[in-house]
């Protein structure tokens, strides 16, 4: 198998923007990693992600606590098929996030209006903001100009 | 929305089973988390993941290194769709990974049955062995019985 280049921040940038879920890692007590899967929208180099509409008694997220404790994350995008691995790739963003109750409103309109059910039912927060400070990325195939 | 249940071991083993890509996290050297797309299977409560066929100079990866350093490792299952948020659903894994460039055969008998591309070209190491101690998952709609 010939090595293909990693893929520029444009196209990370592009290949992120354009998929539907992404994974958040964060950093726990431990020293280990968390992982759970997030809707988002990218604006420039900001990620937005919101906590969902859960009851107020769990709305106390552990990603919260390990964003306050270690605000280094990142957050991974893929594409997987099972019949054809040479359309196999992935993008990855690595930023320092902050937890904020309040988004501007250019961020939280672009989440909402990716995702279908966030218009009847915008996320109210908390919400996680990450400008990213690197991209990296990789595809089986290398990406068509 | 109605608090659901979190998925118990079992059923977390089933999803992590059927699915067909996870997100594996490592910790590098700043305390942050790396993130990579890996093919696994699940045998018991060990998942194997290999590295791919790369070329012998960047065999050596980064989750390679990581894991040296910190073997506390975390992988993600997950199924989102656009079309049904009452269908998502995700699992995670934690465990202490070691590395190796053998398997036990029956290991690698299940990664290879998994995915169809492995049965011309078998991955050759080097491997991650996961041993899993601790399974959580969480679905949109309660599992059905």
């Amino acid at each position: 198998m010939e090595p293909v280049p990693p893929l520029d921040a444009d196209e990370c940038r592009r290949r992120f923007t354009a998929a539907r879920v992404a994974t958040l890692a964060t950093t726990n007590a431990d020293g280990g990693a968390d992982l759970v899967p997030v809707t988002y929208a990218l604006v420039g180099d900001v990620i937005l992600t919101a906590v969902d509409h859960k009851p107020k008694s769990t709305r106390r997220l552990r990603r919260l606590d390990n964003i306050a404790r270690q605000p280094a994350v990142a957050l991974l995008a893929d594409h997987y098929t099972d019949y054809d691995w040479a359309a196999l790739w992935w993008v990855r963003a690595h930023g320092t996030a902050t937890v904020s109750d309040e988004v501007p409103g250019s961020l939280l309109d672009a989440l909402v209006a990716k995702y279908a059910p966030y218009a009847d039912a915008p996320p109210a927060g908390p919400f996680i903001v990450v400008p990213v400070d690197r991209w990296s990325g990789w595809a089986a195939t290398a990406a068509r100009s």
